[in-house]
């Protein structure tokens, strides 16, 4: 872990450089993700140089923002809060109903909108917080909170950023609450996918680091539902991973 | 021309297929890049299939909404407005005064917001309209009119853009007008970056498809500041067409 904790932190000094800036921004939802992000980024140039933001909705929990506010106090890092809920219920006041799913994606995308913007304004680089177990199951939203300049935590399992979180001092009411994307109130990210993030890193470290096929992994005696959810996630998502597919001309 | 309209045509038809979707939406600008993506959508699948979104903000000019309604005429492609000016005014009212240039990334970002919303409403792909000169030069805004499922022009030059959209026959209207994100009254894209489409299209020419270098480009004849700019605005831009940089812990 200290290995990981090295590569992470010097990956953002180095990134940070090479690409002429001297600050970064990150959204602090107060879940573990942008947590030990926050984290990592102080480590690497200094809490001063870090930005955040919060950008509740209105129905967001107000546990939430009191972990976020748990995090800056911890790192340091400079934070503002900024509400969503004026450009999102603009838009759904004209859109009319919408599912649960797409007031979400709507809210994500939108707080893009107002980080990138913040980045531009304070000149700062966009550091994202998924982790490798959201990325390869696709559980974020496209251009919404996976939309990033750098991330550091993008090759990390759930796992290791639960691991990486103990070691590096985050908060223990943010390492020990659910995951939740926080879309309504009780929401839980594994209620949601249909199981447990250890399962799905188990099976997935079968599939990534063991290059194991499905038939495989269900002979190991995993649930064969719960494998094969997995492996449509990833395939379905695939496209979330990859840019815009371009026509050939030639 | 004729194969390359072909190709670009196939090539929606056999991504849509793949993709699993039966329809497609793009935004309508007024401008010939999406002018022409809807000829080439409308073409492929069937106009009946094509959804368009019109997306003004209150300072955008008047022609360009008749421009869009001259193209969803002449394709028949189904077309709806929606206007964003109460989802960025929400946004600036909190975040105070700003340039013209943020404000027009956010503007372009919260189209990407409601596009991608109707998407997912009408489950119909999100088509792209950005051409390879833009897409070279950085010449629009990432996770904003960049963000997209496929794009049939992206490997279109601007020169070909014109060509081909004379050939599919887009509106004259369209075609002869100077080129304009429209972000304010009167801009045109060639003044904002400094010289000609045609001349742009001519260095690119030389520096993709003869892989030819700065100075010896320079040696041609052209015009040395605007061949230093456009090798600057290539290399400046290039995250804007890559994923982000994901930090390796192996």
């Amino acid at each position: 872990m200290d290995e990981i904790q090295d590569k992470v932190v010097n990956f953002v000094k180095d990134e940070v450089t090479k690409r002429g800036f001297k600050k970064v921004i990150l959204g602090l939802s107060g879940g573990i993700d942008s947590a030990l992000v926050a984290f990592i980024v102080a480590k690497a140039i200094g809490p001063e140089n870090v930005y955040s933001i919060m950008m509740p909705y209105k129905t967001s929990s107000k546990e939430s923002i009191e972990h976020a506010e748990l995090v800056v106090k911890a790192t340091g890092i400079n934070c503002k809060k900024i509400e969503i809920t004026p450009m999102v219920d603009a838009y759904f006041g004209i859109a009319g109903e919408a599912s649960g799913l797409r007031r979400g994606n709507y809210m994500s995308r939108t707080r893009m909108c107002v980080l990138f913007d913040n980045s531009a304004k304070e000149n700062a680089l966009v550091v994202g917080t998924s982790n490798k177990t959201e990325l390869l199951l696709g559980y974020g939203t496209q251009f919404g909170d996976m939309a990033c300049g750098i991330n550091p935590i993008g090759e990390l399992l759930k796992a290791q950023v639960w691991e990486l979180s103990r070691r590096m001092g985050v908060p223990k009411e943010v390492i020990d609450k659910k995951p939740s994307a926080d879309l309504w109130a009780g929401q839980t990210d594994e209620e949601e996918l249909g199981f447990s993030y250890d399962l799905a890193d188990e099976i997935l470290y079968h599939i990534i680091y063991k290059n194991k096929n499905e038939e495989e992994i269900k002979n190991m005696g995993y649930d064969k539902e719960v494998v094969e959810s997995i492996f449509k996630k990833i395939a379905r998502n695939e496209y979330k991973r990859n840019m815009p597919t371009i026509a050939k001309i030639k």
